[in-house]
């Protein structure tokens, strides 16, 4: 009869995935053991607190819908999606450096003519975004579709309002890259924005005495076959929360000068509204696989 | 501006807490970051395999209700629960040993008559449970509070069944001890059975190829004022799954004989149908607090 003291429960709860099909599995599932062990045993972790957590978790899942994602939110407050970013990119070759994914992606967009106007029904300063991309060597890649998103003036994404189911994305658009690997398009200059804090995350990160604010920034994913999927954003030079990003996204190399222009028309040669902001930022990309979501579980199944 | 390296970026997010105004609430998410920090660390989690968990955990979530708590059963297949279950009781001094809550308490049980048969419409062999609630010198407590639930004949507690919301509870009730501290019900002998295998925590299970079964027991929470909280089950000898519960919940302690008995009547005096079972078992309880769910961040709101 089993009759554990902490240490051997602890033993005998990694001993019982010895049979895990999966190796790789196997050995992430066992890892987890130890270390969720090592932390209740660290802490000394009481009942409540135990009870506590079980409800956060709980009410993060039901905060979930398929366009928000409490989890990543979490995740990313707790810096371990940028920790995941560093660990899967230690030599980047060159290539445009990565950050945090976020939790308003709402999958693959809709394929957008260059030079739409993603945020023509919003109120903003107007800006032009440049952009290319290329292979390490600096060579043009065309036809690669590039998905890009940002906030609102009032530092909301469309997928936030109410009004997304019916009135369909909004400052959020796929663009394909033409023969010199450009591409373009209108929209207006995003702000900094606070995360969600309705929702356990958000919560959190006001009753630990952390400010909620993200820097401004234009999300983009690049996903082109053969290269390793780019997953970043281009962030507003000069903005106050570039050293305090709630997320720890920001680096260096991300964040874009934007000139401020007063030429009556924009790069494609239309006309500017009025003052206008350019962005002009270039991507990089290095050989890879493209997204690959098949899920862990599923791969121990077909072994 | 922030530039982070692996190991500068855990700093950065352990220091982002250092303001927490409670200081139990510090600790236990600055040792929150580390420790997932050094899971991914050391695994060098992959993108899809952070998806993967991120997945999981948003599942884990919405499989939750009112009467299922999927989290809890996560934190039981983990052995987390049985763990804080031992840091938390290192000390018994005499006191019954104590086991994990599980996912199928409903919260406060309906006060029901000494003797009642509570499993009175459901197929088994027929049981009489007989307890007592002493302090730890042996002396009974009268009026003690003690819920008491099991799952059926077929594996299933009352609250998984869909007649839940129109029939009401059914093996499970609350009894109140007497002036000799004693309790007693009628009842049918509980089965093995695996825990649900329908949400991503049983479903686990099954994928890294563990057993998904719970030797047979009846659960009891003996809640008294002045008294720790007596969270704990008592097995049926013999069970074959006693070496082996999915939930790493079995102390010698807790497992009961069960007298098979002809007898034509049952202790109480009345009329017993056919041979049945006796379940003879007795808590020690030992001072302390009621239950005490005051939230921990609440209580960082008031500090």
């Amino acid at each position: 009869m089993p009759q554990f003291n902490d240490t051997e429960l602890t033993a005998a709860v990694i001993k019982s995935f010895e049979g895990t099909p999966n190796p790789r599995a196997k050995f992430l599932l066992q890892e987890l053991v130890k270390s969720l062990h090592e932390y209740v045993r660290k802490t000394d972790l009481t009942f409540e607190e135990w009870d506590y957590a079980i409800d956060f978790l709980t009410r993060t899942g039901q905060k979930c819908t398929p366009i928000r994602q409490e989890f990543i939110l979490l995740s990313d407050v707790l810096g371990v999606s940028m920790l995941v970013d560093a660990v899967n990119h230690r030599e980047r070759d060159g290539a445009t450096e990565t950050t945090v994914l976020g939790p308003f992606y709402v999958g693959e967009h809709k394929e957008t003519p260059p030079g739409t106007d993603i945020s023509a029904a919003l109120e903003g300063e107007r800006m032009f975004v440049q952009s290319r991309v290329t292979d390490l060597k600096g060579k043009p890649l065309a036809g690669v579709p590039v998905d890009v998103w940002h906030a609102d003036d009032d530092g909301f994404y469309d997928s936030q309002k109410p009004t997304y189911a019916t009135q369909g994305p909004s400052s959020r658009a796929r663009f394909i890259t033409d023969a010199d690997g450009r591409f373009f398009f209108r929209t207006i200059l995003p702000c900094s924005y606070p995360i969600p804090t309705d929702g356990p995350a958000g919560e959190m990160i006001l009753q630990v005495g952390r400010h909620a604010m993200r820097p401004a920034h234009v999300h983009f994913l690049v996903n082109a076959p053969g290269y390793e999927p780019l997953i970043t954003h281009v962030f507003i030079e000069g903005d106050k929360y570039l050293d305090s990003d709630v997320v720890f996204g920001v680096k260096d190399e991300l964040v874009a000068h934007i000139e401020k222009r007063t030429d009556p028309l924009m790069p494609d040669g239309k006309p500017a509204p009025a003052p206008w902001h350019l962005m002009t930022y270039e991507f990089r990309i290095k050989p890879g696989h493209g997204m690959a979501p098949k899920p862990l579980m599923a791969a121990t199944e077909d072994a």
